[in-house]
């Protein structure tokens, strides 16, 4: 049977939603799954790594690097670059292993024209006071940071409508098991496995 | 939030691929599925119970209920009528609770007229060479009655393109497994939680 090519997953939502925390918490699951590592202008937070979290770039290398066509997708979201090298999504997912993407609403939205046959899943807050108490908590923004992230949050909630998939964050492990049944069950998508059905009746 | 309507998950598969096997192993996991009991004119094989693995009917009571449309989609195969009553799967899905049909393929495409919502799960063997010896286990049927089958799974497997999901049954815990991803899935797509994001930037 042809070896069919890996999906591209793409995991977005507001800021403060969680993304970081669930993709960590999927990392440490065993899934043949690729993580995708983005560049960003902002500042390191406490423990994050270069080349793990995040390739952190200055804002003229990381002008290099759109002028040079090197990224999937790039966005500015609250005075900082953030992107997606596109030649690594490409390489893993030829090699048919399924890539996720976690990367900000704007960008998804771009990835969306590039990969069409990409699987979308925006990150939900169980409420919008429930995301302000995160972004609170985070305690590394002020008063009107916070008040600028929820009105971008707000927009960026009626973006849900072009994703695939709508995930609620209630807890992370709940997220976590609904996102492992989204990557099982998009491989059991008929369009993805028409080569199944013709090897099948030509086996016998 | 406004309750959203219960989602129609059809099963069905060639015969003897294992759709009876594999709804019971479902039945014993802690989910919230309802499973509808089909009709049959087919004798009870042996330790099947009426009412619960189906209504055994004669055929005269059978084409009565087709006459009263009582019936969501009925198919004649090999000599014996088949058909989900439709009261109980409109009553359950109007509860907000998910319904699941294990039906033959030419039941599954007339339910697909009826409830385009549904989500339609193909059961696939490993090997058409399997299939075979799976019918052959079962010791019921004919050296005539098997090749019938064989002949009736290639057609069906081409059917295999007008369903949403193809699942393969080779071994029926991981078969099970892809289900229930599919089903929790389903329950995250965005077109399935409209209600969701409205009521999030309505409730604070």
């Amino acid at each position: 049977m042809e070896r069919e090519r890996g999906i591209l997953f793409v995991l977005s939502g507001p800021s403060g939603v969680g993304k970081g925390t669930v993709c960590k918490a999927l990392r440490g699951k065993d899934m043949d799954i690729q993580y995708s590592v983005s560049a960003t202008t902002r500042q390191p937070r406490e423990g994050e790594v270069n080349g793990v979290d995040y390739y952190f770039k200055s804002k003229e290398e990381f002008q290099t690097m759109i002028a040079n066509n090197e990224l999937l997708e790039w966005a500015e979201y609250v005075g900082n670059y953030y992107g997606t090298p596109i030649q690594y999504v490409n390489e893993t997912l030829d090699q048919g292993r399924d890539v996720i993407l976690e990367i900000e609403v704007q960008g998804a939205l771009q990835v969306r024209d590039v990969f069409p046959e990409g699987v979308f899943i925006f990150l939900t807050p169980p409420s919008l006071e429930e995301l302000r108490n995160r972004i609170v908590g985070r305690g590394t923004e002020t008063e009107e940071l916070i008040n600028n992230r929820m009105n971008v949050a707000r927009e960026e909630i009626e973006m849900m409508q072009h994703y695939d998939y709508s995930v609620v964050n209630d807890q992370v492990d709940c997220a976590c098991d609904r996102i492992q049944a989204i990557i099982t069950s998009e491989h059991c998508k008929v369009d993805r496995v028409t080569n199944r059905y013709k090897s099948l009746l030509g086996d016998e």
